[in-house]
């Protein structure tokens, strides 16, 4: 299971296509749209977010709330593609149309143009935008799909937004509902409300604000990724996929940069036989992934998000057009996404799982590869 | 620009093969090997290094000390091969040959053996050993030589062994000569110092470290990378590369995870024009990459290295073939690899970049990709 | 430059995204539409290419009619969809809906429902349909109009219908004109008229028919592809390209077959000087490829296509519900697509050459992979 | 499982690694040798065949006859490397080598030193020699232990060498005894005569031969490829890796470019059920594969190779250094290699046809794919 997405953020929508997707994946139309609302809301959202209210339209491989072992094609319009049809024209001309001179700091916009030769920054900018991210979020419900029929499920919150944070959770004791009901997505009330404050403080000063969040799977079997080949370990497919996402500057797994201070005894997770006889870890501080493989402990994985490059107290750049001086362009109103990015996170994690379980149990329907997971199990003692 | 290795710890040898290699590269024999002596040394190794001694022999795609455009195949051979021969013989019996069967915590012993339905944990450990990124390295000084061609430089540096650390260096005032004479690859004398002393510390204790490792490119033109597809953002292909080196728990770009913490404006780099006309950043926290692509600026990452796995007091573990607790083996008898993780890094950092150039320059030989250089160099007036 | 697609025959709509695309092509809507208006037509079709018209929607990646370098989405929406809105509904139920349980010999109906464990042959046969072919051509019109700024052309032409054949055409006579004038996209008129005939008597016996098909492409440069790699060769990309177009059964290169029974020296082309300076062939048996790379003559290709499975006279077939003989399901009624074969040919061919240039000469933007190309010209003498 | 290869025809030797292999595979140093020996046999081979005597050494990836699940290297030295060293040295100079500027028509000699830049076509044509073929023939060894496992075997016999030819022979008629017997890998003995015959006369003319080979897989399953995407169709995928070959310019699928001509009913295989309650086909036309999955039925192919490029008699070109007209450079001496490239051919698809079961059954060791093939079989009453 991969990904493709095009579109751009003033567009006339967002296209997503999945491929290498087993038959048979029962969908729900509401929880793929339930992703998209997720990653809309938030605290510290512009007013853009009210706007998009992002439904998910499939337009290809489902039929009957089933997948059908074809690519399946997602397609969320953009609502308010009306007010920026003449600017984005595919077909239309620039007349008239005033290009975006002033790169953001931070943004893509400076390299991009670079790279592409354009003369607007806006051709870069609005493929640039986090708003692609949305249809990696429709994407990611079909892999979290298909990963539910297998057992496992996919979780986030968020630890940190600027300086109000929680430190690291431990992914048991974890809230679930508290999470869901919390416009910051964190689990502990009293870090939510310093989250708020700081958003609110950071929006008073014409600033934007970054964070951590976190990603748990849950459910899983051991031996799910690979040792053998670079390509293969599970750890370097999660950090690829989560680094991929706009904006995030790092990734850890488990205890992560902590456990460059530590003891290896202080570290390593010593093997033990539970009462069902499975082998299990005693602790789980390597996040759930030994080696480039699932141990069959929850994978927990931490990335960090910077702040949004768009600032209501524009930065400094230059006018490409006249080589000057000038304020970065502003785009966009959010102080704050890093809830949206959790959401965002837990489908790329979803995206690599599902192609790992595909790995170890065949590619092609969920039956038969419902039935190799409960040979797999079998044989293993799982 | 790709690699892919073969080759057991302690089979014969290991084996590289670099496809997509432009013709025209000018290699040497002596920095191929320089880059595997600064992987084998270091404080805290283990007797296994002085055995080694590794060098690469070239066995395919070089002629004269130039790629030729073939795939280039390198061979290190193990030099302790002959005392493995019976254990590690591809076509004789496993009769009479010990199985390891106590799978060490923080390894791929356990989820290797429930993949693969081995029996001996050896099956698995022998290739999931730190010993198969030598082959990296070798594989990396061919995108290096290529790199320096194209005006780009790779170095690396150790930040932190155990609770002995720097705080985050300043690429510009690195001195690599002191990082390439300290046994630890630290440019601070003192902090080396006290690196040392915990390796000693844990030696005693029978424990291992691990630690932070940051690399650095310079000489970057703008714009290499990609904005527009998760799958050519550079930083996620960076990530992906750097946490595909075992013991590699998280990676963060420039600030990394500290940018969570701040406000936007202390994060972005503005935009400056400076003396020779050149697009610049005021600042460079950001690590040399926004937006997935190169800024111009140095690139600098910072990985995290867990402890070694094999612990000289062992860990407890469950023994495969009976069920009971058991001492996790003993494989390997390093203390700490940090340095070395900090050369194989670099070598990863490097082949990323190159293929990178190569689509941004095209992927047949080295003088063309010079002219294409020089032609967006004076595009962009950098 | 890639594509993937996705949609079902009698869905909403097919999906392409192409990705990888450089920015600053120059596109035409109405390019577009003409590739996918001359896949439609051609004597022997049925009834369905008169309802459909497809129109290609451009949904991102574009803008005032040229690629932003961002993947570029198209729609071509299924003018029928509303009268299979109940039987192909991505979310209702299958009650009522009636299932295909007699699989077509000659199709993937049997084998898909076998791969998927489907009850329902629609499930497969709606992706298995050439309908999915269009979304190639929309693909492949973004492919043109990249080589078109690169002095490429791609052609195709009709060389057989059944027992009705031209025997292998030079392709530097084709009259281009008269093969768009031909409703068989045949330029010889007199065996145009017995591809009707023998379309004509096909019907009336409840038959269908398949033909040979031959691509052309021109104003190539010489050493585009590669030698070194298997994967890199271009005659096996472009073999792997057509063949995975519905129906293809075989392809050849140049003279093809034909080479088997002849000594060397009446096939291989010898190398002349050009009064230009250049380094040509005095003959073009090869078809444009000489190891794995153009030879800067013409590539030529051919393609045999298969009858179309779906024949008015059922064959024999055994219903996959009771197990018992029943006729094949009749699914479309064209009896020969021969011309549209030819049409998604070139679709292939040119977004496997596009892919190749973008190799030789940088993937970023247009106007720098002129200039390389401008360059590369300059260094061979072409 | 796929395979990278590395070496150049007078260098030391040839490495292949096959990466993504299955733990498990039984292996026999004893097939593997075989498949080389028959590789290099053949009437019309030149003497470089005797010096030969490939083997295959496995420097990684197997242990005690079995492949651990790591990525498997395979070594082949050059028997006459030692009188090549000079010329061929990875590190020494040029000085005093003879550089070969008279490029053979028919070979990649000219486009390869157009695209690298190179001034002498060895350092092209040492790696576009059919010699490489040999470490694509030790990796597909492994894919056929593989297949063999799954209960699938491979096999190949010759057609046609020159105007020599059977006609398509029936697979299920093939005495594979007969084949290894001949020294032309015809199961004809009077046309393996007429065979021989042809190449004596193109032996004393100073010509070359090609023809064309057949190969065939048996015992698979139906559903083994895909249908919803163009990538992973298995025509598709077999006609991309048999092209790749050297000198091959076309391939065709059972019927071939023969089914072009007739119609529809006498080209589609019907379905029916055997007396063991299996879906079959009463034919077998389609050569095992339809819409993209096998059917169950033996695959079977065919190539055309062409002459080798080389030829006593030498064709005309232009000496790169001069500019002046010249004999084309003699670097070999066989007069045919058909038989070879039909053993090539069989490493090709087993490869593909590995690949392809490990989409379906998983990927990760033997036993498990076996376990997940009987519940594919007891699923579909195969």
């Amino acid at each position: 299971m991969r990904y493709t997405t095009a579109g751009e953020s003033h567009g006339q929508g967002l296209t997503a296509i999945v491929t290498d997707v087993p038959a048979g994946i029962v969908l729900s139309r509401e929880a793929i749209d339930a992703d998209l609302a997720r990653r809309q809301r938030g605290y510290g959202r512009g007013g853009r977010m009210a706007i998009e209210r992002d439904n998910a339209e499939v337009l290809g491989g489902v039929r009957f709330g089933r997948t059908l072992g074809s690519p399946v094609a997602l397609w969320i319009a953009n609502r308010d593609a009306a007010n920026w049809r003449e600017a984005m024209d595919p077909w239309g001309s620039a007349k008239g149309v005033e290009p975006v001179t002033a790169p953001r700091p931070g943004h893509a916009d400076l390299g991009g143009v670079q790279r592409t030769g354009a003369t607007d920054a806006r051709d870069v900018l609005e493929r640039a935008s986090a708003r692609e991210t949305a249809a990696r979020v429709a994407a990611g419900a079909i892999a979290k799909a298909l990963l539910a029929a297998l057992g496992v499920s996919v979780h986030s919150w968020v630890e940190r937004i600027g300086e109000a944070a929680t430190g690291p959770l431990d992914p048991a004791n974890i809230d679930h509902d508290a999470v869901a009901a919390s416009d910051v997505s964190c689990p502990d009330a009293s870090v939510a409300a310093a989250m708020r404050a700081a958003i609110d403080r950071a929006r008073e000063a014409g600033e934007s604000l970054g964070g951590v969040i976190a990603v748990c799977a849950e459910g899983l079997v051991p031996g799910v990724g690979g040792y053998a080949e670079a390509g293969t370990r599970l750890d370097a497919r999660l950090a690829g996929a989560v680094v991929s996402i706009p904006a995030i500057k790092g990734v850890e797994f488990g205890d992560g940069f902590a456990v460059g201070s530590r003891a290896g005894s202080a570290v390593h997770d010593e093997i033990v036989l539970d009462e069902g006889g499975r082998l299990r870890r005693a602790t789980n501080r390597s996040g759930g992934i030994d080696g480039g493989m699932t141990t069959g402990e929850p994978i927990v994985l931490r990335a960090v998000m910077k702040p949004i490059p768009t600032l209501m107290r524009p930065l400094k750049t230059i006018d490409i057009s006249t080589g000057e001086a000038a304020d970065a362009a502003r785009e966009r109103s959010d102080v704050c996404a890093v809830p949206a990015a959790a959401v965002v996170a837990e489908a790329e994690v979803a995206l690599v799982l599902a192609d790992a379980y595909q790995d170890l149990l065949g590619r092609a329907n969920v039956a038969d590869m419902q039935r190799a997971l409960a040979a797999y199990r079998e044989r293993i003692a799982w």
